[in-house]
Parts: structure tokens; sequence; C-alpha cells
């Protein structure tokens, strides 16, 4: 296999509610400024992570409509789904690609238009990320799935619901040093712990929220970056995937997330690194329980401990690792299949040492961790600034 | 890259209106038989086609779903969607993940439950394949499209409504003799001309039906192939996919299909065959005119000749070039995100000499064809006996 690096990383201009913009439009976006950034006018192939196109906007078939408004036919242009992981999952199909030595530039792109739809609509499509006939049909959305989990590790570990809140202030702080987040206002533990309540214990501040939104990336084979690229070479030293039960209640463990462990476990081995290397790390706070739960499975917190991490302050800009230094999918937003490509664009920022405000001096080992569902899906990606 | 080889296929027992049956229980029925024909019991990673589960039974995240009731977690699994090329673009994924060296055993699976919700919003499913914004929602569906394309097909060169109905005729008799075929009868050129009518000039014998059903594939490196298949080896000389606009009406020829002729450039240069080798076919004859411009657009019938092909014979078994021995969408059935793989499955028994009745005698090089839309997307392969 050939190694991979990133070439070119980009953004719709601001995350949030772009009621002015189609789905097309924010992808082409965000599409346009990776290709700008990579210093390219063409791709070999592309892919395009998505959760629910067909649900939310009624379209399905956006590997070719994307291609086709991109300017890019006749290119392969195919869509990739694991729920909230879409856009991780993308970034792999396109890593393999690469590294099959198959195509030499490829484009990936996620994208996610929520709010096309009311807040009743866009529950219900997240909740066809859980297993309808077990979890959703009965009832239960992501929030009470997510409290559960966080019951759990309160009861057993002693985890505080002040905790809970310093994963959303750390995030909203990181968040407000970024000018492509929907929500770049600092917030306060009062404020999460006064917020209203969606299911106990987790508040409305404990939760991401509903966005439109798309990021993509440009992958080479690193030895092209080495020649080519006009920033510092990024290369992609792991990508890993796994799989858990789709049902919460199927889990041995509640608070415990088995695919992102199995995937870590894998990606660490394929870079040849441990935890202890990671300088700064994105990973899929969906909710603040689901930040603690993540980087216990990815080995930056021991278990039980993910809740004194963010408290003391180890995983905030400054701390030993920091974590979400885009804002998260608390404060950035989470439109689903962008979230996991917007993970790896940040990764890639402060590994060029180009993330501004919110640059980790020294950066040069980084992670993203993205998931769907309750973590029946895992995607994990090892970055290394060369 | 690695050669690929195809290690094991499966279907569900049959494809039909499958009440009784989940999503889910299709699924891992073709799925455990193709793992059963591979003569294996784990695989690396897993690969699902889809199209609309989000639409259809509301339910996304696939990959993850699969891999759980199939009792394979943790691998990594991901849903492929490209319209009613997901089953290709999924088999395409698989292809290039054993060729990279990443994985040696792969499951490719596709899959649609299309009967659980009414003929009315099947259509409205279907049609999320589609330009929503500029096709779909001004209320144009699939047959209405190739409606179009076929009255400009009978303009242009001259194509009869009889001819048309010889690609259903063929088909049927085909089929007839597959015994997991949807509607596996026979049917005669009066029986097409006298059926309803649905979308100037095409009748309902002209389209393929609504289905619920799966199909699978196991693919590993050639040399392992060589090591343990149970059955003659079957090499993927060639995995190629292309795009066009996704809307008809951005076309330079409407009678043209640009996806298609793309992909199977590649196809053949990658595979270094010309049509003229091709000894059995499976192409997407959604609709009937669907495969004359397939078969064009392909090079296995002159620009305008697609209609003749079927008239002739050349087509039929016994022809020169025998296409959709299976049975085709048309006869077989089109669960959407199943049929690309469907049509490996069919095409590597042909190649290994076990298609019983429907047997091309002396098959060593064979072709698929899927596309999504009116052509927006098509993936072509090429498989060879060794």
């Amino acid at each position: 296999m050939r190694d991979v690096a990133i070439l070119g990383v980009g953004m719709n201009a601001r995350w949030g509610e772009l009621w002015q913009m189609s789905l097309r439009d924010i992808f082409v976006e965000a599409a346009l400024n990776a290709l700008d950034d990579a210093g390219v006018d063409h791709v070999d192939s592309m892919y395009v992570g998505n959760m629910s196109g067909g649900v939310f906007v009624e379209q399905e078939h956006l590997g070719c409509l994307l291609a086709d408004y991109l300017g890019m036919t006749p290119v392969p242009a195919t869509r990739v789904e694991s729920a909230c992981a879409s856009g991780g999952a993308a970034v792999r199909q396109g890593f393999i690609e690469v590294a099959s030595g198959l195509s030499d530039l490829v484009l990936v792109g996620g994208v996610e238009k929520m709010t096309d739809v009311g807040a009743d609509e866009a529950t219900h499509a997240l909740s066809t990320a859980a297993d309808m006939e077990y979890e959703a049909y009965h009832g239960i959305t992501f929030p009470g799935l997510y409290a559960l989990m966080a019951r759990v590790h309160m009861e057993r570990y002693g985890t505080t619901r002040e905790q809970l809140a310093h994963v959303s202030v750390k995030n909203h702080r990181h968040g407000a040093m970024n000018p492509e987040a929907q929500y770049p206002s600092e917030i306060t533990v009062d404020d999460v712990l006064s917020s209203v309540m969606v299911a106990d214990p987790l508040r409305i501040l404990d939760c991401s929220p509903i966005t439109d939104g798309a990021a993509a990336v440009v992958l080479c084979p690193l030895e092209t970056a080495r020649k080519i690229a006009r920033t510092p070479a990024v290369r992609m030293l792991a990508s890993a995937q796994a799989s858990s039960t789709i049902a919460l209640h199927a889990r041995s463990d509640l608070a415990w997330l088995e695919s992102t462990a199995a995937a870590a476990e894998k990606a660490y081995k394929m870079a040849g690194r441990t935890p202890q290397d990671i300088n700064v790390a994105e990973v899929h706070d969906c909710f603040s329980i689901a930040e603690i739960l993540a980087i216990e499975a990815l080995g930056l917190a021991a278990k039980g401990r993910g809740g004194q991490a963010a408290e003391s302050g180890l995983t905030a800009l400054g701390g030993r690792i920091p974590v979400n230094t885009s804002g998260g999918l608390k404060s950035k937003g989470h439109p689903v299949g962008a979230t996991g490509v917007a993970q790896v664009v940040e990764v890639t920022r402060q590994l060029r040492g180009t993330a501004g405000a919110r640059q980790v001096a020294g950066a040069r080992l980084g992670l993203t961790q993205n998931m769907g569902g309750t973590g029946g899906s895992s995607v994990v990606h090892i970055l290394e600034a060369v």
C-alpha cells in the first residue's frame, strides 16, 4: 500500500442554519475550498459522506449529483453512509483508493442539510441510525440512549453532572475561536446546569445542535504531496474502522465504546504509535457524555476518568492533550455526514500550524474519532506532520 | 494492486414480495449463502449496497446493522449508495480494498426492501435518484424519464415499439429458467404491447418490478482463490465507475449513456479486452429501452442498433452475446441496492459453468453493467474464468 497524504482541506464559510443554501451549494463551496487549498483543478475520484439525504432533503444519489454540480463528471463518485460516522467512513474509502494505487487525487467531502425539515422530522431522521425495529420504533431517540450511557457512567465511576458540563464549556471555549462554528459563544457550567432538560441527566447544552454544513479534503500519495504541496505535508498514518451492535441494549457494557476501542487499537498498531504520542484530537462529542466515553476508549484518559479529564483541564487548549479544538460537534455544529471530514480538516490545520488562536503549540501527531449511532460504527484516523 | 477474485456468491432463496421477512433477514440469508459458497466463516471487512433504506424502511446505518445481525462485529462495515448502481458501487469498493492489500476477505452484499411501503411511496423513494430540485419535484418519475429516452431513440434510429417488447420477452424467457427470479414466466410480444400503459411508449411489461431481495459475494486475492476455492476461480479483471449529469435534460444526447460508455472504456482498458471478447453480460434493464441503450454504450451493439439486437436474437441465449441470462431486472426483479451485486453473482455462475439451464456454453469472459438514475452513475465489471 502507498503512503497517503492530505493535500488540501476546506469547509463552507460557516456552519449553521443555512436556509439560503441548498445541500449542493454547501457541498460545492467546501469542495472548491479544498481544491483551492490543494492547488489542483481536477480529481480522479470522489466520495461523499452523507447520512440521510433521502430523509432530510428527499435526495439520494449524492455522489452523482455533487460530481455534476462540482463540474467533475465523469469521475467515479460514490456516497458512503455509516450514520454520523459517514464522513469518517468516506475519508477511509478515499484513503484506501489512494493507498491501492488506483487513483492519485481523491476528493472526499461530507455534507448534511438538516434544517429544511422541522425538529420532529430531524429527530426521526437521526433515529434511523439506531435499530429501527428494536429501539427507535418504540420511541427512544438519541438523547435518551446517550442519557442511559451517562447514567451508567455516573453510577459506576462517580462521574458528576458538573463534569459532563465541563465538556460543553471547554468545547464552546474552543469554538469561540473558530469563525466557522455554528455557536462560537462561551458558556459556563451554570449555563449548562440550568439549561432545558432533554433526557435526564442530559440538558440542551449537553447536546450538539442540528446543523447544515460541509467539509472536504483532497488526498494524494505522500510522494506527490512532498512534491506539489504548498503547505506542510500531513501524512495519514492510519485509517481504521470497526463495528459494534447497533442496539445499545445488546452491549455487554453500556459505558464502553467497543467499536471505538477496536478501531483505535487497529489505528495505533497501523501507525506504530500509542495514545501517549497524540498531541491533539477531535472526537465525536454529539453529547457531553460521548466525549468522555470516546477519550476513554481511545486511551487518552483512563477508564472511568473521562469526566475528570474535562474538569481538570487535561483536554483543554493548554492541557496535555487538547480535545476538540475546533469546538467539537457541540459548538462547531454537527451536520452528521460532514462531521468526520471536518475533524480531519481541523487536525490537518493543527498539524500544519495554521489553526490560529486555537493552535496547539508544536502539534505533530493528531487523531480523529467519528462514530455512528451509540457507537455502532467508529472510524479513527491518525495524522502526522511530516 | 493485487489481482482480485470472487471466492463465493449467494442470493436469498427467491426475490419477490417478501412480506414475512425484514431487510436484515433477507440480507443475512444471501450473505450466509455467499460465505457458505466461499467456504469461509469470517471476513475482514463488509460493504452493503443499498439505495434508500432511510425512505423504504426508515433504517440507515445498514453496514453496522447487518454486520451485527450477521454476527460479524467488530469488522468495518460500510454502506455504499449510488442509487440503483449501489450494488455495483459496493462491489467496486470491495475490489479496491482487496486490491490495496488492506484486507484479504471482503463480503459485499446488496439489499433493498421495497414492498413495506405502497406503490406511491416506492415511486417517491425511487425518484430521490433523480435531481429532486429540477426533475422529481416537478412530478416526473423514472418511467417518464426513460420514456423520453425511448422516444428519442425511436425517432432517431427507427427503433420500433416491437423491438422494445423483444427485450422484455427475451429476459422473461431467460428468467423462466431462474428459480430465484421474482417473475419466472414467459411472455409474448403481444403481452407487452397490450399491457397497461405507464409512460408512452413504455408499458408495464417494459418496466422492472418493485422487489425485495439481496445478493452477496465474497472477494479475496486471486492467489488465495487459487489455493482455497472449491469452485473454478473467477478473476475480476476490471472494475470501473463513471458519473454523468444527474438530470436527463442536461445531457447533450438523451439517447446515449455517457457514464456507461466512460466506465466501459476504462474497464476494457483495465482488462486489456474489447467488447468482441465478451461471452455473456448482465446489464441494467430497469426498462426495456435501458437494455438497448446499455448494450450500445458497452459496444456490444452498434449505436442505434440495440433494438435490432433483441429482435434478431443476438442477445438471447444461443445468440452471439447473451445478455441478462438471469432474467435481468425485468424478470428476476430489481431490489435496487442488490441488483449490481446479483449481476456479479450471475456472471460468476456462468463463468464457473454452474448456471444450469441458462448456461452459456464455454463462457470465459463476462461483463456486468449497473446504473443509477437515468445513467447518472454507471459501474462496469469484467470477470474472467481462470
